[in-house]
């Protein structure tokens, strides 16, 4: 694992909180994607080598929206860079962690995923990320 | 804000933890460090530019230990490094931020640390911190 990518915080209204972080961060999102399969609107802030992830439900089967009822808004997951993300799942499955999704899949920002189960870390729900090479 | 510094997890048993984030990152962490004010005993990992740091409550009155039986284990807090922790301080509470500390206090790692209360953050918990300047 390269870095820490970006952390994906859920928030109930992404327009309200594009405007926090905005005041936070001192600047602007530099970018807004809706991700159709997961349930979501996202909006993106760079730190440095890290970004900052909002992510809105757009429907009430969303995980966010579930994530959100039960937990309210907060923290969500963090994602770290890897450089191929097979071999991560094939050397994180054999180090006994439990794959939420065991092949990689097209995610927001241009990047294959895979999320890791929170179950077996700790609560912390964890994704992979590398960059989709043209 | 440079980057993000690290982020804090909390856990209820930091060995086993230590354990479970050493063959999540296929290395050992780098630091223990027991902070007695904050009631916390601490470890570090290295991942690239950023660090994720376990917190263990030592006592039952440690804000790790309140966490932990409000939430369950999981993300804590997210750290930025920033270069002037007293100039930040300041933009955000001009900005409409409500700080926990309102000035700087002395944390782990070598810094010098300042909490901004999540009521004003979307729930999130955000830590300030500069490396103490010998």
């Amino acid at each position: 694992m390269k870095k820490i990518e970006h952390i994906g915080i859920a928030v109930k209204d992404i327009d309200a909180s594009n405007h926090l972080f905005a005041s936070l961060f001192g600047k602007e999102h530099y970018k807004i994607e809706d991700v159709e399969s997961e349930g979501v609107k996202t909006s993106f802030f760079e730190c440095g080598p890290n970004k900052i992830e909002l992510l809105q439900a757009t429907n009430e089967n969303s995980p966010i929206a579930k994530f959100i009822e039960k937990k309210g808004e907060g923290i969500h997951h963090i994602a770290f860079a890897v450089d191929d993300i097979e071999n991560e799942i094939a050397r994180l499955t054999e180090e006994g962690f439990k794959m939420i999704h065991e092949k990689p899949k097209k995610g927001a920002d241009n990047k294959l995923i895979a999320f890791l189960h929170p179950k077996s870390t700790n609560g912390v729900l964890i994704e992979l990320c590398q960059d989709i090479k043209e």
